[in-house]
């Protein structure tokens, strides 16, 4: 069976590492084929939309996507699209490579972010001159959904059930649904959990981040702790996420369009790349993507470096180097 | 003058480190009164309720409250007494501290929290089985106040303006108010200000903590970054706080009860005692506020020091060197 990925470049570096992870999974010979698309800035100043319909439609009809970044209108495409696969989850491992300063070179965690409500749900309203209101949305069953995945996340495997973060003591409403319904979820498949308040979580993963591993949590929390993980690794520079539907997904590393770097060809391909992986392991190719997560895992150990890990290699050099591997 | 100050120890070590900073007050013979209030767990258990009337009106009516820590029941005791003093601002310094272990000795940040609204205005309902909803909600005038705050807390001192983190590309109304109205105060007052994303300050800010100074932030994002930044400083252990109001001030320490050590006396008074420096500088004791911190400090590098610093101190040898160096 072939397979039709949408690739979806983006702005800047997204321009960069989107081509090298095609390159990559180009080169194992599995008879995809690629379909492109446009969103970002770029396509905005030219149609005054970041996210064209076509491109929504392709991302809403692929077996998957690969995402690469974009600029200021980020939110404008990565939401929609998100919504294009119906995500319901927002894969986000952070985890420390040997060789790579890192913060707190113990983390290895995984977070399953809620990708559909919470604030992002978005309702707001000015009600008058002096107050505006935003709807937060939290629902059974968008909890079960994402419960769901985490138990078949962490069933048989090494991980020791998961973690909720969460405010349930302010939110008691909402976080207190979110929280009622994931455990439930949980103790109806026999998965441990325990939990931690969201801003406990923020000192105690910079404390100790080895007494943490899959962490499940509502949208915003999803957003804000992963990225403080991805600090205490070294940067997002190394993050790949996977937005996971019932049908279809789409894979985006973690950072930005860095246009500081953006168009030197230097930008460093391995979230990308390591996004790629995921894509291949959702597609079933469970060789194929250990293989691949491997050649990049030897690669960031013995080089060739980007500039952002002390190098100079270019974006090229480094995505040949993955496929030698392979 | 003569100051009357509330006492409201609470649960835990709370009972501990809230008698250590009367002593060091006491020392300084400023005449002041201090009135104790009952909260917490314990007083929940005898009375049902956590945060007695006759509490809730003693810091209403003090002209400043020194409060320890609430066990589960810390929401519905801080929560309220913030209320009471109409603090429309956490101000939560996180500094290391010399010879202190801390992941990012670097670190000297201080949060200015919007103290009022956000998600903990607090409208939640549950529409059906499935739906519950929070109504988070930010006013301009809110936003003013404590812009207005900021500004003065940075003018004329080594403060070069202040960095706005938010969320507006996601809340665009609600963030967005806040942004743009704390970014216009602070324009008409000659503060230089930038921004960045809640998310993006939390990866940041583990890379590289000296990037920041002071953070001006909504409620929620200022309580989950601070405690970020506490993990950054070696915990919560050492981080003071105070909730401002117009006419009173409330001084806690960011830790809590630490039921595990709670009752032997091991507790670090370290946090509530710069949390009391923090209400001298409040009541115009600059002197005296200066004196308690730089007690404090020199006591954290040379000693003696409790067993959460690796020593074998109690509370009460701590405080007693902390008044010796006074
Ligand atoms: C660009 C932005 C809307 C997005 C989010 O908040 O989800 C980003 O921060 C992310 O985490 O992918
Ligand atoms: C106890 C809780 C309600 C409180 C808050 O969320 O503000 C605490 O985390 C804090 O930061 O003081």
């Amino acid at each position: 069976m072939t397979h039709e990925i949408a690739v979806i470049p983006g702005d800047g570096i997204g321009q960069e590492v989107t081509p090298a992870a095609v390159d990559v999974l180009e080169s194992l010979e599995l008879g995809f084929e690629f379909v492109e698309g446009e969103a970002g800035d770029a396509v905005r100043e030219e149609t005054g939309e970041a996210l064209p319909q076509e491109t929504y439609d392709l991302a809403a009809s692929t077996d998957a996507t690969l995402f690469g970044a974009a600029g200021d209108s980020a939110a404008d495409v990565i939401l929609p699209l998100r919504e294009a696969v119906d995500s319901f989850v927002n894969v986000r491992p952070a985890k420390a490579y040997p060789g790579i300063d890192a913060v707190r070179p113990e983390t290895d965690l995984v977070f399953l972010r809620e990708n559909t409500e919470g604030v992002y749900a978005g309702h707001e309203d000015r009600l008058s001159e002096d107050v505006s209101t935003l709807t937060r949305v939290v629902t059974e069953s968008a909890s079960e959904r994402l419960a769901e995945f985490a138990c078949d996340y962490v069933s048989g495997t090494e991980h020791d059930g998961f973690t909720i973060a969460h405010k349930a003591n302010v939110m008691r409403e909402t976080d207190g649904l979110f929280r009622d319904t994931v455990k439930s979820v949980a103790e109806d498949n026999g998965i441990e959990t325990d939990e931690v308040l969201m801003d406990a979580f923020a000192t105690h993963v910079c404390l100790d981040p080895e007494q943490f591993d899959v962490v499940v949590c509502p949208n915003l929390a999803g957003d804000v702790l992963s990225d403080l993980a991805a600090g205490l690794v070294g940067g997002l520079g190394l993050l790949p996420s996977a937005n996971i539907g019932p049908d279809r997904a789409l894979f985006e590393p973690v950072h930005g369009t860095a246009p500081d770097i953006a168009g030197d060809g230097l930008a460093n391909p391995a979230a990308k790349i390591i996004s790629a992986a995921m894509l291949l392991e959702y597609l079933g190719y469970d060789e194929e993507a250990d293989a691949v997560t491997e050649a990049v895992e030897s690669t960031l150990a013995e080089g060739p470096h980007t500039p952002d890990l002390g190098g100079d290699a270019s974006t090229e050099d480094v995505t040949e180097a993955v496929i030698d591997r392979l």
